[in-house]
């Protein structure tokens, strides 16, 4: 009864942070329509700031929310009943339509530097967003290529599955960053009588939508890496190809940050503790946290 | 044999990663230097924009390098052999003189605004990274009450420490993305005649130091959240002060994220097993990553 009671509360404690972060992140959105439509010029696809526009409300939907959405979404308990499968599906198929809004985000801002003669890629902003956006498209082909296809062996899952974790956080991370430099950036561009120095409205506002935004990667980063919240490990894992079951089972996981005693790559595997070793990597490869 | 192939192998990673971060953080201080020096006024104290530029120079060097370095402290290898509070003042006293210096940069640029009339805290930049001065001071004080001072019971600072190391973490993620904001600022304002549009060589040359400081934290971040790379439990962990030994234990411990599996809170605790597991909690609480 105590443990059930425990368990409880820590399943409102995950609800009240993820009631949090759909607010923060719902309400970031919000604010950058509210920005581009009260503030600004609105949104086209003409060439003019308008067409620029879409750009942060682009990335703050796609890039910002729903990539954080798709970090977290193993960590829903009401979905550890579907099948893992289903569940990466999902897990990509948000990641997918986070990389297209990111992608016609830029076309936004490409187009309308061309049509105005301002210089592309010389910010600090825009090297920094290019690399994300690079390393998101790696992420993503590599996650496909390795954790969703049934092709690759269970050691190379089980050892690039901390990098994958790493990495997408990181990316994610390095978005949120990237996104704060782009506001600091417009601010300083768009308001001139009043300057952004003045602290008109507009100013205020947006700021608030950047302190938003760190709130919302905070809270996503903080869901994300709390090991018990995690999926938990299926019961009667089945392994449905042929175990390419080479002793690499071990060095892989030595490289995993999940079951932490270092001392634990002494075993010694015998062939069928080997089998058993590979089972628990394969499900270990599928859910480290950093 | 294979065994300690495997953990000089691990060894010698560690190294490089260390190497390759010891080398982008001692770069990006040295073009924090050459970009005040060659490309600005220098440095002096006289509220002059050569004031200002001890802002950079200071945040880079400690809010950015002494911090990342602090962080990572405990994980060199060679210091496993020495005495754990030790390596507390160690890490303690480097984020105090981090600490510090994000304060003397702070008043250098408060200085500067006020003797050329330029208004405080209106951006983005000033709003966040004060936030993050104001949470690194809250940090400080309370990783030094409760882990350093003897006074803390053992599943308070259980219960703490994951804490603790997901807002070090987060607070420095967060001081380099305030740092690139920054960075975009001063570029924009300091950048006439050729613009920073223009990609003039001082851009280029400062967009350089933003990516070493974006490279600087995901090599910070992934060395800190590697678990085989952490210390070592001690073999013979002596609890010097009475265990106050109450079944919170296990609730202390389902809070952490580092022994993984969630069923662990299972655990009923007789007596003498709530001392072990308070021993187990005390070792634990001072080494949890993310």
């Amino acid at each position: 009864v105590v443990h059930g009671a425990r368990k409880m509360e820590d399943y409102g404690r995950f609800l009240a942070l993820l009631v949090s972060a759909l607010l923060v992140g719902f309400v970031s959105v919000v604010f950058s329509l509210v920005w581009v439509f009260h503030y600004r010029e609105g949104l086209s696809w003409d060439g003019s700031p308008r067409e620029f526009n879409w750009h942060p409300v682009l990335i703050i939907t796609g890039f910002v929310f729903i990539q954080g959405i798709a970090i977290i979404v193993y960590r829903l308990p009401w979905t550890w009943k579907c099948s893992k499968l289903l569940m990466k599906f999902i897990h990509a198929g948000l990641n997918t339509i986070a990389m297209i809004l990111a992608i016609v985000s830029m076309v936004a801002v490409f187009d309308f530097h061309n049509a105005s003669n301002i210089p592309n890629m010389y910010s600090l902003h825009s090297w920094i967003g290019l690399a994300a956006v690079i390393f998101y498209a790696l992420q993503l082909f590599l996650g496909f290529a390795v954790f969703l296809l049934p092709f690759a062996p269970i050691p190379l899952r089980a050892a690039l599955m901390p990098i994958h974790v790493y990495s997408g956080l990181t990316i994610f991370a390095t978005v949120i960053a990237t996104a704060l430099m782009g506001i600091t950036e417009k601010l300083i561009f768009s308001l001139k009588r009043p300057a952004y120095s003045a602290s008109p409205p507009e100013a205020i506002f947006v700021n608030c939508l950047g302190l938003l935004l760190v709130i919302f990667g905070a809270l996503i980063l903080w869901m994300a890496s709390r090991s018990h919240w995690k999926r938990p490990l299926e019961e009667n894992a089945k392994v449905l190809r042929p175990i390419a079951g080479t002793p690499e089972g071990t060095e892989a996981e030595s490289t995993m940050t999940d079951g932490s005693n270092a001392d634990r790559s002494d075993l010694r595997i015998s062939s069928e503790a080997a089998r058993k070793q590979n089972l628990k990597l394969d499900e270990a490869g599928q859910r480290s946290t950093m």
